[in-house]
């Protein structure tokens, strides 16, 4: 088995394989372009062995990969496709937590006809979203349910434990993703009705939603919901939604950020090498020279005195006359500085995925609402809940393609029982698993 | 001396070169796709030849181009290059309206050491605003005058005999770039900062003027207004500001669709073919089954009961439950579809091109505020203001190309006294003419 890349959340993959390992008699090759950051993952153990690569060298790939059963490939998502192609070459499996390009997908009957899996979206969101969902959908098809309304929400977030800052957020996965987050604006359907929401509205339409013991979240809408019809098969469904979570207060004060500008990230910034916080903020307020920045920005914003979003402007510094220390970049790679110094993950933080589906349907004329949620948390800086989701869906499912309980062919993701079932009840045995209140509407 | 493109504007354009052409002994070939067109505008004159012409056609192109000693395209923006190339190869000069593409500027050196001519930017905005400007600004620098601050001004108007709807605004040019308009987000520099505006925030954004004679007006700033301290040698200056032109209570109408999120060009609409204008609004509010489509949009958009924008809106027909018609498309597109029947030029309505700039500047410590204004008014249909100020700008400096009063050679642009001098002077005698206000700040 050959695991490509060992950087964050691989620890717990690669523990779970290097013990499958010495069940199976397997040997588990982990390359990286850091052979230390390899080694420190196989952490001396004998089934495992430590590789520098790069991903680039075509050469060494088709070796690695031709030597394999199975390749895991941690890379990021764009840098799956010589992978995979090579898997299909070589008649190997292929493991992988990204969303499945167009370009992978064109694989499918190559790898069909070679008799090899490429299963992709395997890690939380996308991968347990998927095999969640699917697996409540199916069994309310299954007790001739109509299914109505289906809403899903995820949040890679700080654990309670560590929700310290006033934005109750912190830095657990890509910055840049999040300070880009819904640009292009959101397409949904709602109790029949197709909704459209432009970018700089999207940060006023979450919806908020309750967790038991973890108290409540706003879901801000995801791009695109309407195609998870296809994928979940829900065409005729009244209402379909897929949002991201955030603790209570993150939207009004991001839209604040969003309504000055500050997350575009396509102008570029003239004599950014000069200016201060104070001053980038200045430039995306009218020009008085009697009014302070501050009060531009609550008048144009109509922010109250005693603004929460305010607060949390301020507390990010955007009004210090301190040197921003770029040289240059667009508003967004200003933002994503600041936030990086404001929002990092400590030591000691933990991380926590939430996880959270909403369903409305009708059987024999009785309409029912159910809630379904799964909250993961972190163990420490290495063991994140990331990392376990991630991870344990990954090392699991390549666990089953290669002991052939994981038997479908070509480009598959994991939204038939024949995938998620085997996969959603070994989770579950590792902690990872939801909870459910049904009631009648 | 050959013109393709008979179209739209080229009215007054053709006949000046057809009296020109008699003064001076030349003959004119009008070019278009359709004959009959090219035909109207020669109108039985001696001095004209109509013909039948395909753009795409390149052996035909090549040999118009190398008969004529003088080409004036009148094509859309984006079709200029074959034609400008093949003047370069046979040394023939080449005047056109639009804005010098950056693959255009790349002919510079070739045309030069051809001995060409490729004059571009000299219609009205790129074109008078260029010349009328510079001939200012030369002479403010010619007296040792600082320029603190430089901003400009135009808008294609109703005359306010044909001002006749609550928008105080009708198509007098492309629909499709009014619908555009902005979107990118803006850039300029007011008292020595810069000052950036994201495209959701741009019509709150707006400038009043007041031209004497015709009112007020509200311009909303152009994209990138920076670039223009090159074209201006403007390097220093504390404020530099350009803006199109619009009646007052436009914008605000405006900024509530770019709310709403219908100016989007880039979604596709959703079951389009049986949406009426009234679903299409309602897609982009929220869900209420008790609120009206009108209540949801007030209380989205904040708008009072006696709000000027909201009726603007429903004379728009925005609220009506009549079907749109379109099968595929954007927001945008739905949005240029009703625009198109609810803002035509009637066939008595006159446009009216209004251009402003203003000034500041210091002289022996002495601060002064200047403000210069042109107004033209269309005759009518076919001879519109558009029309007038596009087609004597390229008609008189083609004919100041060929009786080699204009000798600058390679890629021009009219901002050297050598090219604005005689062109605003003959514009001027054809009643173009800016009127100024000095005071002392």
């Amino acid at each position: 088995m050959l695991v490509i890349g060992a950087g964050k959340s691989t620890a717990i993959l690669i523990d779970y394989l290097l013990a499958q390992a010495e069940v199976h008699d397997w040997q588990v090759v982990v390359a990286d372009r850091d052979l230390d950051v390899a080694r420190h993952r196989i952490d001396g153990k004998s089934r495992g062995t430590a590789l520098e690569f790069d991903v680039a060298d075509a050469a060494a790939l088709e070796k690695l990969v031709k030597q394999a059963d199975l390749v895991v490939s941690m890379l990021p998502a764009h840098m799956h496709l010589p992978v995979a192609t090579a898997c299909v070459n070589h008649s190997t499996h292929f493991v992988s937590a990204s969303y499945v390009s167009p370009e992978l997908r064109e694989l499918h009957h190559a790898a069909e006809r070679k008799e090899v899996t490429l299963l992709g979206e395997m890690g939380v969101d996308p991968g347990i979203d998927h095999m969640s969902a699917m697996a409540r959908l199916d069994a309310l098809r299954a007790s001739n349910a109509s299914i109505k309304a289906f809403e899903t929400f995820t949040g890679g977030l700080v654990a309670p434990e560590s929700d310290d800052n006033p934005w109750r957020y912190k830095f657990t996965w890509n910055p840049r993703n999040v300070v880009l987050a819904g640009q292009g604006g959101v397409k949904f359907k709602h109790n029949g009705r197709y909704k459209y929401i432009p970018y700089h509205k999207l940060f006023t339409r979450y919806e908020v939603v309750e967790i038991p013991e973890y108290g409540k979240f706003e879901g801000y809408p995801n791009r695109d919901s309407l195609k998870y019809r296809h994928h979940y098969d829900l065409f005729g469904i009244e209402t379909i939604y897929r949002a991201t979570l955030r603790r209570p207060g993150f939207c009004d004060a991001w839209n604040c950020l969003v309504q000055l500008g500050l997350t575009d990230d396509t102008e570029t910034l003239e004599a950014l090498g000069d200016m201060t916080y104070r001053e980038f903020v200045n430039s995306y307020l009218w020009y008085d020279a009697a009014m302070s920045v501050e009060l531009k920005l609550r008048a144009m914003l109509k922010l109250e005195l005693n603004s929460p979003a305010f607060d949390k402007l301020q507390w990010l510094g955007l009004f210090e006359d301190r040197p921003i220390g770029l040289k240059e970049g667009t508003p967004a790679k200003v933002l994503q500085k600041l936030l990086e110094e404001k929002w990092p993950m400590g030591a000691d933080d933990k991380d926590m995925i939430v996880m959270l589906h909403k369903y409305e349907y009708e059987i024999d004329g009785e309409r029912w609402r159910e809630q379904s949620s799964m909250v993961t948390k972190g163990s420490d800086s290495e063991r994140t809940a990331m990392a376990k989701t991630v991870g344990l869906s990954v090392a699991i499912s390549a666990k089953l393609v290669l002991t052939e309980q994981i038997t479908q062919r070509g480009v598959v993701i994991p939204t038939t029982p024949l995938v998620y079932a085997p996969v959603l009840k070994e989770l579950e045995q590792h902690g990872i698993a939801f909870t459910s209140q049904v009631e009648r509407v």
